[in-house]
């Protein structure tokens, strides 16, 4: 019952950094942990699941959601919008869930203003050189994509000050279980704690 | 050489509530771990050491060294003084340390305003009546000094919220652990990594 009010995690790290094989280590340690999934417009890729990696809806249907106020922010990278739907995240919240949502830099400012208890993360490359052998040994990008996200790595980690934390992905067991402990740990702020120092205290 | 700086822990929590038993499983844990010897004037109990558990020194001595500004706080309980000799301290972070300093509500409320990125825990009883039941079995206070202490300590667990994180001590090898991952994961804040941050922007 110590998360009553759920836990808010933002996610982020350039493209190719290891974000989603680090999740799927994490994700299965506690039972409260809930994954958000974005929306997107931008093609599936081979391997992936509409509603488990990605909602993968059209641009209509996207401009239509974020009319309806059902977006809790977006944003176009390329020719893609990227989004976070505002109903599942408030829901787990309220069910005492760690909502964990993977996000760009740009969402995460969003996000932090509607929800400034969201503890956030940030995953860092070893270097921008394992970082671009990383992207071109994924195989899915032409020479000009991979310019386009190594020029987007550098400026979201540049921004990677508006960060609670900060964890270096370069063996990704170690990494996920630095994320793990950091979670977990953020259970204990005075804050998350307050009613069970209450109900000790009333026995006084 | 990611504490470059060395962090300083601030370790709370009333009398009898097993900060030193739990202190005493997490320190052998990580070799950057080091303990603040504290000073006191009061008498040394059975099974403790001098230069150990405390430094025993006369109320004589303890004056001299407040003149001298080597204490970093002190404050008196009863009839005895407590304090922290500044000078190791001092050294040990600035070898990188990560210094555990066992600390009355009191004199963390003084280091906090010297050292501002200290990291504080608060060690919590599951109850008033399970604090009341260990204090008792310690078997070393009469009557008089039980009702003194706990007097200590509902009003320190009314002051936590000065504290960054509250740690439950019911089951030890449980609470050891959420404070090892409390203080693992504070090596992680966007302020510890940032000399790592620029190691990676620097080749972009």
């Amino acid at each position: 019952m110590q998360n009553e009010s759920g836990m808010l995690i933002l996610f982020s790290g350039p493209s190719g950094v290891g974000k989603d094989t680090l999740l799927d280590i994490i994700l299965g340690k506690n039972e409260l942990f809930q994954r958000s999934v974005s929306l997107t417009t931008r093609e599936k890729r081979s391997g992936e699941t509409d509603g488990v990696d990605y909602y993968f809806i059209s641009k209509e249907k996207f401009i239509k959601m974020v009319d309806d106020g059902q977006v809790l922010e977006y944003a176009q990278y390329g020719d893609n919008i990227y989004g976070t739907p505002k109903a599942p995240v408030d829901k787990w919240l309220s069910e005492g869930k760690t909502v964990i949502l993977k996000i760009e830099v740009k969402g995460a400012q969003k996000i932090r203003e509607l929800y400034p208890d969201a503890v956030s993360i940030f995953l860092l490359p070893p270097s921008m050189q394992i970082l671009e052998k990383r992207i071109r040994a994924r195989g899915t990008e032409n020479e000009q994509d991979i310019a386009k996200r190594l020029e987007i790595a550098k400026n979201e980690i540049l921004r990677s000050a508006d960060y609670d934390f900060v964890v270096i992905n370069d063996k990704i067991d170690e990494a996920a279980s630095n994320v793990l402990n950091i979670i977990n740990s953020m259970n204990f702020t005075y804050k998350k704690m307050s009613n069970k120092i209450s109900e000790v205290v009333k026995n006084v």
